[in-house]
């Protein structure tokens, strides 16, 4: 990580007013909503260099700079957040450039970093939406940012970029709205969940149901679903590491007895160092908003989420628009797994969409998109200054 | 499965008095407990013909034959648990032939299939043991059964054979008594619990210590912590599956939204395959049991079970007793991964033991032993009736 401390500000943009209400795709709608975002580098006159970003399930739209406060976020923006989790691949004469273009990254509807999510205070109740917040499609986070758009007079973006769960969605910005882009770069995601990652994500849904304190989602006023959070984050986390690095990582840790842990005696360095990463995730997140991002992947077909009925039909609007796909996989990742990826190329490729596919081999895993500017660099520098 | 209806008994054996108490591994003793058995075909004279066989996590002794009761376990006892586990692998002519062999098979230690376990009640409270049982280590179970041979006067077992977790079992015996054994039969099994099945595992934990009802394992006189259970079951039962099979197996499964999902709205063809496994399974097994059998999975080594120092060390009394190993794999098993067999195998090679290791083409995965007796019955008698 570099030391940047460029202070960065969160903004937010009304996109729900009771006048003007926010239609989801389940057939709900948001009166109150807002979006939190940030930008990095400059428009230019023609508003012809904007990048959106998508940032991952646990990530936020703080990706750049120093940035110590969000108004309206409590206590979950802790420190481990101030400094930006892109920081070395967004600045002057990095892979995304901020001398060149005018980076947009915003904090998912429904999130926890300053959007409207779960915890927010309802206007019309003067309480948080809890259980009352709708579940989400990843269409409804793509048309929460197109705001963003509108609200720069960004006509065409120059590209979108998603990692992990992020992917999903540039995709489905592509995909949907193939005129309002010209470059599509996925990064470690998908094109229709895995059997596999569907159960991961129902397993972490059933950990956060069960716990005793999660009431439906409407904990606000008590105790919040912690331990099942804590949980659901070890399901998960196991797939964001390469098991050999992370036997290296989890051997400088010390083992410390749990106190909730009434009945198991924790004597595995490895248990021990994921249980640590659970408990340290609940400070900084919230359960409600892990659900509803979880749901969101967990259906998420690239087909069924623009409503067409193959991907050729899918792909054939990347085609006609000129679209230029950057496609990105890690062979250690046991998140997204590179073959999730190649179902994507393939049907690119079938199409005849303009596309490069690098796997990068590292032995970080799927956090590697956070960890190793240096393997995507080269290829995100000359498809986006092409 | 054959239709075998061949009735068998359990039967009961006393292993621990307050005058003759069990001494566990641990340093805590059992003053009251028996074992659980059953046995199939007939010891010879000169008691040369006896196997042992070591049952998997979620099995029972009732191997073969038809039992539709078994004192003591209540509604545990599931008419699916009726007839025999392995009845396509145990009989006349069969892999382990009853015309030859005297299979014993008994029920773990801390069990809950009629073997004293945490919901056997305590003479001392008259009250289920529930946290108090001890937490408990493989060679727990091995010394359990070695009450067994005593019992019917066998001096040495012509084999020992165990699947999955009963694998560990099979090896522990081999290695902590090498001259109570002369044939090891390891059955998609294991050396040392991976990283991956330690974290998995204390997932498991995790699951049923949120519980709600679970109290530290003193539930018995309320509600039982099925949720969190179930999920422990999906956790695992996932890696018991080869997922291609499991699509093809969950494809005619009609969805319903189960009751206790109050936030989830459940789609998903395979998250209700799963949670249907999950939800069957708590009528059937008791949580604390479970507990304690993935607890000394978690840990298991099987050099440090043998409190010995190294691979060779332990393997050389295998060497020294002229034992000769079947070890089985099978391609596609996410349990226990070929390569885990593969680490026993080498240093059995290492050491210049007799050995043999088949790994088994199947699209069944981990499952597979349960399933296909065709593809281990030929080694199987080859290597029994040698």
């Amino acid at each position: 990580m570099s030391e940047a401390t460029d202070r960065v500000e969160t903004h937010f943009l009304t996109i729900a007013t009771p006048e003007q209400p926010f239609e989801l795709r389940g057939g709900k709608q948001l009166k109150h909503a807002q979006i939190a975002y940030e930008t990095y580098g400059t428009l230019n006159d023609d508003k012809s260099n904007a990048i959106l970003l998508f940032h991952a399930l646990s990530g936020s739209h703080h990706a750049q700079g120093y940035n110590p406060e969000i108004p309206g976020t409590g206590d979950l923006w802790q420190p481990e957040m101030h400094q930006g989790w892109w920081e070395d691949f967004i600045g002057p004469g990095k892979a995304i450039d901020t001398d060149k273009f005018f980076i947009i990254s915003a904090n998912y509807l429904g999130g926890c970093y300053g959007s409207t999510g779960p915890a927010s205070i309802d206007p019309e109740t003067g309480k948080p939406f809890g259980s009352k917040f709708p579940h989400l499609w990843t269409t409804d986070v793509v048309n929460s940012q197109l705001h963003l758009l509108e609200h720069f007079g960004i006509e065409q973006l120059h590209a979108t970029i998603g990692t992990s769960v992020g992917g999903l969605m540039a995709l489905t910005l592509a995909t949907r709205y193939p005129e309002k882009v010209r470059k599509v770069v996925p990064m470690l995601s998908g094109f229709k969940t895995t059997i596999l990652n569907r159960l991961l994500l129902f397993e972490q849904i059933m950990a956060i149901e069960n716990d005793k304190e999660f009431n439906g989602g409407d904990y606000y006023e008590g105790n919040y679903p912690n331990h099942g959070l804590a949980l659901a984050r070890m399901i998960s986390h196991k797939t964001f590491v390469h098991l050999d690095t992370f036997e290296r990582r989890a051997k400088a840790d010390k083992i410390e007895q749990p106190s909730h842990l009434d009945w198991y005696d924790l004597r595995d360095q490895y248990q021990s160092y994921m249980l640590y990463q659970g408990m340290k995730f609940v400070k900084r997140f919230d359960a409600n908003t892990y659900l509803r991002i979880i749901d969101l992947w967990s259906r998420f077909d690239a087909v069924a989420e623009c409503d067409k009925e193959s991907p050729e039909e899918l792909l054939q609007v990347c085609k006609d628009a000129g679209h230029q796909f950057l496609v990105f996989s890690v062979d250690s990742d046991f998140c997204f797994y590179p073959e999730e990826q190649a179902v994507l190329v393939k049907n690119l490729e079938l199409v005849g969409v303009d596309n490069m596919h690098i796997t990068v081999h590292s032995d970080k895993g799927h956090d590697s998109f956070l960890l190793e500017p240096n393997l995507y660099t080269p290829h995100l520098k000359a498809v986006l200054e092409d």
